[in-house]
């Protein structure tokens, strides 16, 4: 048996999420099950190192599994994006060894959350970023971040009974980063619209369900003057963050193992 | 009668191009068109700046009409966003004077359109730029590219049979800017994937019909070493360029007119 990871892109607009459900519907695990299955000559069960929501995309998500197939892996990508839909993409393909989870093996991920802050939506980011054409207070959004950095107890800025079961380390995260920033404008917007896109990184050794996106929401209503910047680190003592942003502005950047795979 | 003018951006990847066609398929006039009706209350007949063809996208379109509407012109821009689709927006509505004409008026068009280098497609620029994983000689493009400013006979640069009709000026036009530049990755790509991301940009008082798309499928020759730089300026001379690059990594990205609106 190999052992192998991918890391895969997507664009999450079209599916309903990553993880294979029970009803009929399209996910990112299911069409990555789909081509491997015709590759490898067998049926292939992917561990995905973040469960992204349904309209969440990733630049960076990792996936390991099992498999007989004697494909050589520095073919993988080629052989499974001929396969793949036009949203999902394979760029790597690793060996690891056995004991790699991509879902449990200590890792970085790095999510980040895209705003466009202009006066209407463009129409070009708008499966990519959240319109939010509303004033906001940069430097009360940096004081109110700059309490997330460090080792805390996220419960408070996870959803409402998502919390049980989260193993020996309960709610307790390690984040390594947490900025905001403009975005150059890049591909999608007009030239010279530098302070139009927002993006919110975080990077932490693992996140609750809709962490980002109660983050999110809160350093909002932060910038927005609804709450004082002390609130975030309160969140982080007790009681519970109620805003989350939509899915949709949230995009996986990358998952960094301790050990291999880098 | 008011004379007013729109800048418009949309996606065109659900378009078949900017201007209406006899069947009923879907275009970005008609969806126009279609809104204004409804908040003008009666019929109108826009004209747009360049009439982008499908897949071709717009951040900076500009479109003119007429109307006995009563609206106010700073409530028309939400009035129609509220009732366009999501891949159409209005962001600025300005009167103009009445030998204004979006098309006619004398003006400077920039278009760019966007390659992705990466060896495999980033699935969420695939709409927005050319994936082309191949060696590309940024010198010797650069080398080609300078002969396009100033004023030419862009004959060899135009579709086969699109050239009659051009009326006083035929098939010369003035380019005032022709360059080719890395974009930084933005809210598309992966922090620091800073050369993936290559940018043609084209500014000139007119473009002839598919004159971006063949100029940059001929520089793509020039880069990929299949072409000498000297042949850009051998057809500005005489000849005809062939390859055209696909429609969906071209953007217009914005129409400056000599005279208001500006």
């Amino acid at each position: 048996m190999r052992h192998l990871c991918l890391t895969v892109q997507y664009d999450g607009s079209g599916f309903h999420g990553f993880q294979v459900q029970n009803q009929g519907v399209r996910t990112v695990q299911g069409e990555l099950e789909k081509a491997l299955e015709t590759v490898m000559g067998e049926s292939v069960r992917v561990t995905g190192a973040g469960r992204t929501d349904a309209g969440v995309h990733a630049l960076g998500q990792v996936v390991s599994f099992w498999s007989r197939g004697t494909v050589p892996t520095e073919r993988l990508p080629l052989a499974l994006n001929s396969l793949l839909p036009a949203d999902v993409v394979v760029t790597d393909a690793k060996d690891v060894g056995s004991s790699f989870d991509a879902r449990r093996s200590k890792s970085f991920k790095t999510y980040r959350y895209l705003l466009d802050l202009g006066r209407y939506p463009n129409p070009i980011t708008r499966h990519y970023a959240l319109h939010y054409p509303h004033r906001l207070d940069l430097e009360k959004i940096r004081e109110g971040i700059a309490a997330l950095p460090g080792e805390h107890d996220f419960a408070g800025f996870a959803a409402t009974g998502s919390t049980a079961g989260q193993g020996a380390r309960g709610t307790v995260r390690f984040m390594r980063q947490a900025q905001c920033d403009y975005l150059p404008p890049g591909p999608l917007s007009m030239p010279g619209d530098d302070q139009r896109l927002l993006a919110f990184t975080f990077s932490a050794d693992g996140f609750l369900y809709k962490m980002v996106r109660l983050l999110v929401g809160t350093l909002l209503e932060v910038g927005s003057g609804r709450r004082p910047p002390g609130d975030v680190a309160a969140l982080l003592q007790g009681g519970r963050a109620v805003l989350a942003v939509p899915a949709h502005g949230l995009c996986l950047l990358g998952v960094e193992y301790e050990e291999f795979p880098a």
